[in-house]
């Protein structure tokens, strides 16, 4: 496997940082996960807007280009002969000397990485094993006032906290916010459906906009289902009459139980998961598209 | 100067980490910022104990000695032939796939990184060029409900969000927790002194336990200053006979404002600084120690 690491190809096994990266020193880093379908990269344009919000946030004035991030990305699946694939694209203000205080982005960091990640799709196998079973977890979900969930940042210990109070046999931890609210999962947004409403967390809880989330809230508005967004208590996703994680990799992936409570998916996840499908096949592989 | 990574004294231009490395992808990383006085390290064992605590957070099983880790700072010293120094010492999980849940930590990064820091000590001069300024900032301190506040992580970006409302002349960014009680600076703790008594917000707010921030208060106890720990308003701070700040780095520098308010040292600070240097030179200069 190959990686892309500040303009050069390079052996995924000497693709390296400066121990000095604000990246490693700090999680000083933007990011976005990415989905290349049939060679091309699915929702670019919703990622690079995302990923500019990112550093807006962090004010990481990289000057790098959405053409040319894209174009690392390119240059990468092409080296590695990918056409489905899972893409990680990280973004650092690179080496600075020790001190906490940013200087200017003079040299960023910007690092490409694949693996391969063949299409679920109509006719295929997810890239999930199975529906996905979730805990509510103790750790809370970091609030906006201290670091915007809308900006996906390096600094994923709050996350990775979370999973940790998981047994072995748990795919998901979902967070609260301090005042009890539903928010999202480690790595995924949550959705449920209930009397064939389909809700989601607010955007005004600490909450990532994940792109995922937004092209199926679109796919429900283009089939006809109604949709809510706002604060909900993880009983109300107990009793959900069918519920589902979404996320760049996963896709639609049922919610099979929420703290050993089954729910599962439904006939408005399949409906919902098969639009999914059907917008990226029309979009990436349909010859005539 | 050399660094010292995974057991090997590399140039500091060639010390680097892989771009899997989850101390770059997650800021999945431990940490600990040390002072070396005439070739020892203050407070070590204090340091390896928080450096274990944060460790315990993340259940980062590095598997590592304590005396293991003070070797390899020891090594990284000599290579540069460094007795006053800065150090900081850094352990992650290393990389392994990308998952966000961490597997077992089969092959941890250790990182020794060290640069040339003169002693200011009772003859010499601080490491900091003038009393600090400061000032409150809108970003909040992330609850230790998120992510506990005495694991020293590579998970920066809250600190550095509050620095980046500085403007270029106020040297610190002090944080409230959600409650609006003062907690700590980015990199530093407060202390500040009304009526002879010594306040600093207590460990039950999100505060950091600086190593300097005990040794402050142990020789308060020394001394016969009375000090209490608490939660305090900013309004406290500003209006506060004398107000200082602490970390390794810095020791005691005093705070010449906060919020364009004029407190400066004074009495008890000057006694404590006095104090600190006569600690540092008496177990680390000394002859007869």
């Amino acid at each position: 496997m190959y990686y892309h690491v500040n303009g050069d190809i390079v052996p995924a096994d000497e693709a390296t940082v400066s121990v000095r990266d604000r990246g490693f020193m700090y999680g000083d880093a933007a990011f976005e996960t990415l989905r290349a379908y049939g060679g091309t990269v699915f929702e670019w344009e919703a990622h690079a807007e995302r990923l500019e919000a990112t550093c807006d946030v962090l004010a990481l004035d990289h000057g790098i280009s959405d053409e040319d991030f894209l174009e690392r990305i390119r240059d990468t699946l092409d080296a590695n002969d990918l056409r489905d694939a899972y893409v990680k694209l990280s973004v650092s203000r690179g080496p600075q000397p020790g001190k906490l205080s940013p200087g200017p982005t003079e040299n960023p960091t910007v690092v490409v990485m694949v693996s391969e990640l063949p299409r679920g799709g109509s006719e295929g196998t997810p890239v999930w094993d199975a529906p996905a079973t979730a805990e509510v977890v103790k750790t809370q979900r970091v609030p906006d006032a201290a670091l915007p969930a809308h900006a996906k940042t390096h600094n994923y210990l709050n996350g990775i906290l979370a999973r940790l109070e998981l047994d072995a046999d748990t795919d998901e931890a979902v967070m609260l916010d301090s005042t009890g609210a539903v928010t999202e999962g480690a790595t995924s947004n949550l959705f449920f459906v209930r009397d064939g409403v389909l809700y989601t967390p607010s955007l005004s809880s600490p909450v990532l906009p994940g792109i995922t989330r937004d092209v199926v809230r679109s796919l429900a508005d283009d089939a006809g289902i109604p949709s809510e967004t706002g604060r909900y208590d993880p009983a109300a996703v107990r009793r959900a009459d069918e519920a589902f994680l979404t996320n760049t990799t996963w896709e639609l992936r049922s919610l099979a139980s929420l703290d050993g409570v089954e729910i599962g998916g439904g006939p408005v996840t399949d409906e919902l998961a098969a639009a999914f499908d059907a917008l990226v096949e029309a979009r990436h592989y349909d010859p005539d598209a």
